[in-house]
């Protein structure tokens, strides 16, 4: 089985970290691959980044479907999920709603700690597209403006740590999620600190697209997520215009 | 007091439809600013295509906010619209949210009647992303396939007439919404038939820009809705690079 | 346009700040109608009395709404909003609910300070009414006596603006309702000290007036906004007791 | 013990109908004090009558509350309820109150069955405004226009029961409420016709005034439910005003 | 009437307490006849000991149901109510949903004070599984461990006043419940130290039996609380393997 | 791993079949042992079944968890899944819960469909218990009786695809459960003939004990998922006697 493991970030570092960690939960037939978006924000933080980073999933998507299985879509917040499960035909898991969903069989409540004041709004919106608030304790953030996002996991262990405590303590959260990309693999080294299970986006998201290939759905072709009308777009990428034009299939025969 | 129409559709024709319409219901200090999609699809109809839509509306108001005093997102669904609250000063207004808040005056549920089952989930999303659910009667598509986008209020006149008055009658609608951008200016023609009030989504997005224009409320420079802290985008248009950025007041110095 | 600006208390100086709040924002085209409740409570701030001054304002339209194109009622908490909407042909605004959904289109959640602890359930019940709880951040009140509903604005300015800030930073407020008739005009004289928009509540409900009759919807004909039945009331003032009998028309001819 | 028995509505046989019904259930030492609006409208049926028949309940209360030990306000849709617990010391209970409490603890939803389609929204308000939304199945009306308010109930019984059996089938009601004044008594009459628990709104509501007066609740001296402070209202009844006023102990000494 | 106060817990000393309680409100024509578990926890105090309480319950109700009009399971959280009203035939009354509903008509919201932590999370599910989230301003807990449940409401009188003291004036209840078994009886000796209403939840449960007895509701012949189809149960105690097996009238008419 | 295939049911052939399903998604190193309960009902059809089907759940983990990874409880409605998780220290998946989370990742609503009336109530509890109503486009049931509860997939096999079918088109389903413990496998058989993603109960349910497993998560130490305090039982089991009263480690240790 082959995960397309999405990283709508442009940040290499931050894809070789999520699959470090995701090699390690990984079944033995399941084939990694990773790809960093090309275009795009170092780091998504917005609701505005999320809209510009949600198309560019699709253009990664686009680009990279052929020959695998599922795709996880690797950011916190799942931007551009719903638009790739009408565009594409195999599974696609955002690692929020992974996350979240591994989550809500671990307790009643999760709390969610991330690492920035401004990621608690956009995280907010998606436990609400996922119609999971009622299950959310809540979203815990450090004040601290972050030196770097690339070590804050490390740089700021011991306050994010407090903060899942709290969360517990306080927000009487049952399971707790470290979120956003940059705290991937933060779970399993301090899960001795945290008297409530803990749930790692990432491992999680491997897991849910394995069990979701697993149970060979096939693609809706009613409804609201069967494979919208064929449109001629323009201004696009190729390989979007194509898939949006439904004229991909020819494209890859041409190209196969 | 200039407002910018922004179509986030590539079809010249809607947006022209749309001027004519907010011209009737103006104030006499208004002046609009038409822009169309430069790229993009015909007509948002998904989705998917609302992820691609939103990003595209983002860099169109990147490219033409200075010197307009508001933004109207006109298109039903309101596609970039929390991601533009954001990135800009300015109010922006989206066409559903428009119509659906003027319709909350006028009657407990608004009943939204449009032109393809496509449109219904997507519209569905849009409610709930505004918190409307509890006000919203339901949902009404045209079921039969559209042969064109441009003509269908006419077309279909009849049609829709009919399943407004469903929806007020078996849906228990107090105020009925003509959804869609092609159906823009149909409601004043149709009002007569319909045994309710009607809410014409453009004149409401016009209402609504000018509304907030008077209240002159401030740019939040804390919370979510503050601008997002300055980021190096690569692979964006300019204007939107340099937004993000936070080095346009500087660009638009030089242009000056 | 004539709007009618009807105060259901019995405070003159409260109705002639309103009209001063309101004409800075009012369109060219537009006159105010100020009317004050000749019965009733000179400052509603409890359930009992919004039911007592909803039948009054109810009253005070049967009496006044000829001649008019639009009625604020002008209490925060919107007393009597939806039977006006049933009894009389023309758009009835809420002063509680133009601010409310004009907020919505400034942010996510708006918060609602107030000035007295008794007005925060009354309010809090408006919210629900409205369907808009989901959007309300949270209700702050002043937890001193006031000594001068008349110039709590001046007494407890500071404080106010202490409020607010606190919705903001611990409630998450994206926007910030200054809400009660004693605190009309409050919010352009603040709005530099917070640092998100705030909507004056007076200014929202004339804006939203105009902007129903702008989209000129017709009284519904059928369903729970039209017209009661015609029948007859006794004890109650003239007017009234002649639009529940549907004899107000005739009446009208009568007199004119 | 003394139940103050208020009709609202101005109708005497509705009232005379009720206490036959109420004596059926009435414990031994319960007297049963009932009293007929002296102004204000036959029958009760749309939001804008709500309004003026609650504020007319209020004015009752303050003439007859000494002497009684609770009251019911007998009128489905509970006009003048929460108003009416803000402002007097003793247990005030509505009869569509009543009845869904009682329907609560009978099944999981309740099936509200009436006999005139102007009733349903305002019940459905009365549902909302009690947050038992979840437990309603549905609101089912006669559509047939109500020759006499007064037989309703011996005209419509058969079709009445048909709606009934309708929600259960339909709706998934586990129990029925047959609503409004003038159905007062039909569910003992045919309860043997429906295949699940009818509550019976009258009785309902003096078990429930009963079990209140046992359990000797405090009036709240704090918090919304607590006495609003004194005002001087004009134009009102004088006991009403003296209650508002606080003077009414004075008032009370003086005449006793 | 005879009511069947049952206590799902093994202890007996409970049930005295509550019996005594009950006696204090309890009409005159009413019988209470209590009954303690046989088998079980001393004190059921988490959702596992709920499950297997909840199943005594019913097999408790099995062997006692004949000859009484109505059951009142009488632990707060009511371990199998739900279940118990399918399988018999008379009312079945849960105490903490008496207490709840009882409140409902004291208050917009109730705040839910208890003596132990470990009963939050359970007392949460309760309140949702009846549909009052909404109308519950939270849940406070005693922090410190319980010397004994048998005489915790003498020792910790003043802590449990001050949590619903906390409850009136950091929650906004408007009326309190003092919840849990052991703290029957509690609430009309502290009443004049907590400035709302109290509502004790033995005293309500009564209450609540005799006014659904007094209604004569009739076993639904349908729909989810329609007896179960007869099913041969094994390993279950005799009276409950009859009732599920529909062999239990038989039994009786051999055994009478 | 070793996962606990738990069946609260007593029909041997049920647990069966669901083992034959379960095989053929489950990893190459996982176990699957089936175990069936050894009292209670041949199949759990109501709240009154399964509070005495959940607490034989218990019963049968605390006799079967020593020496497995993680439990399936086996009977969608998830009998005893809460209590269970406090009471033990590894995973405990619910089918029911298991399903629904998973075709959570495949659509915006799932709908459920099963064999007979008795059965919506109780699964509608279920999926409220998880917070998924939003979620949930409704549940679908076959009218007729059914003949034999085991082999009621073959019998109705085209009324179910029926059900199914409709749930997409008038409900608005986007994906579909087969729910029931006798429909296990059927998923497989009718997807090509059902036009959306269908979810197999059994298959999730096992992929999802394999990715709670993989997640490694700890018990939780504090909190409503940490294990209930030791307590003196009688009359239960040994196994549950002894882990309710925390001398299991001791037993075991006996034993081993």
């Amino acid at each position: 089985m082959r995960i397309l493991l999405l990283n709508p970030n442009t940040s290499q570092d931050m894809t070789d970290r999520m699959v470090a960690v995701a090699r390690t939960v990984a079944s033995a037939g399941t084939t990694l691959v990773p790809v960093t978006a090309a275009r795009g924000m170092p780091y998504i933080a917005s609701r505005a980044e999320a809209q510009i980073g949600g198309a560019i999933a699709l253009e990664m998507i686009a680009e990279h479907h052929r020959g695998v299985d599922a795709v996880v879509i690797a950011a916190f917040g799942d931007p551009g999920l719903l638009g790739a499960r009408e565009l594409f035909d195999i599974p696609i898991v955002g690692m929020a709603e992974a996350a979240m969903l591994s989550a809500c069989m671990l307790g009643r409540r999760f709390g969610i700690v991330t690492f920035a004041r401004a990621l608690g709004p956009w995280y907010e919106d998606c436990v609400a597209m996922h119609g999971l608030a009622s299950r959310c304790a809540g979203i815990r953030m450090l004040d601290a403006p972050v030196r770097a996002v690339a070590t804050v996991q490390d740089d700021s262990e011991d306050l994010l740590v407090e903060l899942a405590i709290r969360s517990v303590a306080q927000d009487e959260a049952d399971v707790i999620i470290l979120a956003g990309a940059p705290l991937a693999g933060l779970a399993r080294r301090v899960a001795h600190r945290i008297p409530v299970p803990l749930v790692d986006q990432v491992g999680a998201a491997v897991k849910q697209a394995e069990a979701l290939v697993a149970l060979r759905p096939r693609k809706a072709t009613t409804g609201t997520f069967s494979r919208p009308p064929a449109k001629p777009a323009i201004g696009l990428p190729q390989p979007l215009t194509e898939r949006i034009a439904h004229t991909d299939e020819a494209a890859s025969l041409r190209a196969g």
